[in-house]
């Protein structure tokens, strides 16, 4: 089951996704499940529920025609995991502890939905504003002190997600803080998919092109930390609650080919770890997370409108 | 004007407190207003509407009859401060950067309200289990891009706030992560109290006493980054949204007293920095946050009830 949020009047709707073009507004067959992701994944059997709804129905509705939205409102946590892909602590010759998953949080106003322009930075603020393609895992049953063993039954299902971050006020301070929070500075969709569907994570990988060119590709099973892991280590501490997403982490900077100049211009990137094959995102780039099995997560980027005018 | 919320026949209501012992219920003098403080704090008007229908009456309802809540439900950030006071950033002999704030985030569910019990892990998950009397600030004015002089306008409120953390946890990696947000683990309240009553926060001084001992105290002017550059320095990246909180970073230990054994015995610290006059909290601890002409905030400690069994 592939499940999407988009606006519908103004007010945002759940779909299922039922081919590359078509859905099920789910307010048209089952009108009393909430119109909320989360409090249909706090109902016990309110993923069933959706599933029976749905199941054998073809979509009469055109993906075409709606604005798709993040699918998660308000959850208590959204995790991400830091220096998580082998490849990326290599580039950066950061450490990190092989033990533990590296966490900290983001909050939602740093992500907006499939389709919707992220925003970058003007020069003004900060330069180093970068990509990172990701697997979003989405919690659904709820759980305290879950062994790794038991830790997948606990997910409701996957997302790509861009885990856009400014560098230079990633780098003010040991902690991250604001520099992975700006306004609509990642994104995270086009739906979730579910386990069933979905399969085994560590049997798939991510990509990440921009304007058509692929700068990150790498097989989820490159994670220092699997998401079971990372699942039983968080429920050591709290609750992980329907809806909490956790961000697992982005590979390294591809190579770049001979004839990608941009790709090898150093001179260009104004972040902490010059990498060649890594280019900042800029107003009027086109950013493509796809997780192949899954789809591809689509976004253009404008300049903050909060500092128009600014160059 | 100093708001609680409290639970009333099993719903959280809001209440303005006039005396020691007295508050009245918004919902009896106000019962268009919502329930929901941030959705007070986002009306232009909702304060000022709160301010009239409570000025001049008489508090006709007993503090002592009700529990204390949490008067934030779902804001979109609650920030906190890492190494923001002189005599904190001495005892741990660590770094930070003296030019910008040094931010992370907590969860909802890393925080219960005045009067609940706080959760400390079992020995067998944590030992280093620590209060951080501080200064909490919540946004009422959304704003981007603000100037530091007009900072403080966007500030509905203060509260008394202890960032409880589990070192062990947090020292895990660079980022805090999860030691700064295990179920439970630190408290805010009793109320919020608006600017107008509070006055400057570099006038005041924040306390922490452990079973009546004193082991913090320390006047708010001793910040690296005080509140309203904080408040712009988090504005250049995203809108503040009302209800944002920010805990404003704790002081150092108190040096104990010649008769005080408990604090002058480090074997039994377990954190990163064996500090004499530090004690960790442990079940039937009582925690005392006072912040000087705002109010106390008392929490008992109790075990993790998810772990009832384990030492």
């Amino acid at each position: 089951m592939k499940i999407i949020a988009y606006l519908d009047a103004g007010r945002i709707a759940l779909g299922v996704v039922t081919s590359p073009t078509h859905f099920i507004a789910v307010a048209d067959v089952a009108p009393d499940l909430p119109t909320d992701l989360i409090e249909i994944l706090e109902r016990e059997d309110g993923m069933d529920r959706l599933r029976e709804a749905t199941a054998g129905r073809t979509g009469d509705r055109l993906l075409a025609d709606v604005t798709l939205k993040p699918f998660l409102h308000r959850p208590n946590a959204m995790w991400a995991l830091a220096l998580n892909f082998k490849s990326h602590i290599a580039e950066t010759g950061l450490q990190t502890n092989p033990d533990f998953p590296h966490l900290f949080l983001r909050t939602e106003a740093s992500y907006v939905g499939a389709g919707e322009p992220i925003f970058a930075p003007p020069y003004s603020v900060a330069r180093a504003f970068d990509y990172e393609g990701e697997l979003g895992v989405i919690i659904g049953k709820p759980g305290r002190d879950i062994p790794v063993e038991r830790a997948l039954e606990h997910v409701a299902g996957y997302t790509c997600l861009n885990e856009g971050s400014v560098r230079e006020y990633q780098m003010h301070n040991r902690q991250f803080g604001l520099g992975k929070n700006f306004e609509a500075s990642g994104s995270y969709g086009p739906w979730l998919m579910t386990p069933d569907e979905f399969g085994d994570p560590a049997r798939h990988s991510v990509l990440t092109r921009i304007n058509g060119v692929v700068r990150q590709r790498a097989p989820l099973d490159d994670m220092l930390i699997d998401v079971a892991h990372t699942v039983s280590y968080l429920s050591r501490g709290y609750r992980l609650r329907p809806g909490d997403l956790i961000a697992m982490g982005t590979p390294g900077a591809l190579k770049p080919q001979p004839d990608d100049l941009e790709g090898q211009d150093l001179s260009r990137q104004f972040g902490p770890f010059p990498t060649p094959g890594l280019v900042h995102m800029r107003a009027g780039d086109v950013v493509e997370i796809e997780i192949d099995g899954l789809g591809v997560l689509r976004n253009s980027v404008i300049t903050d409108p909060a500092f128009e005018g600014d160059l």
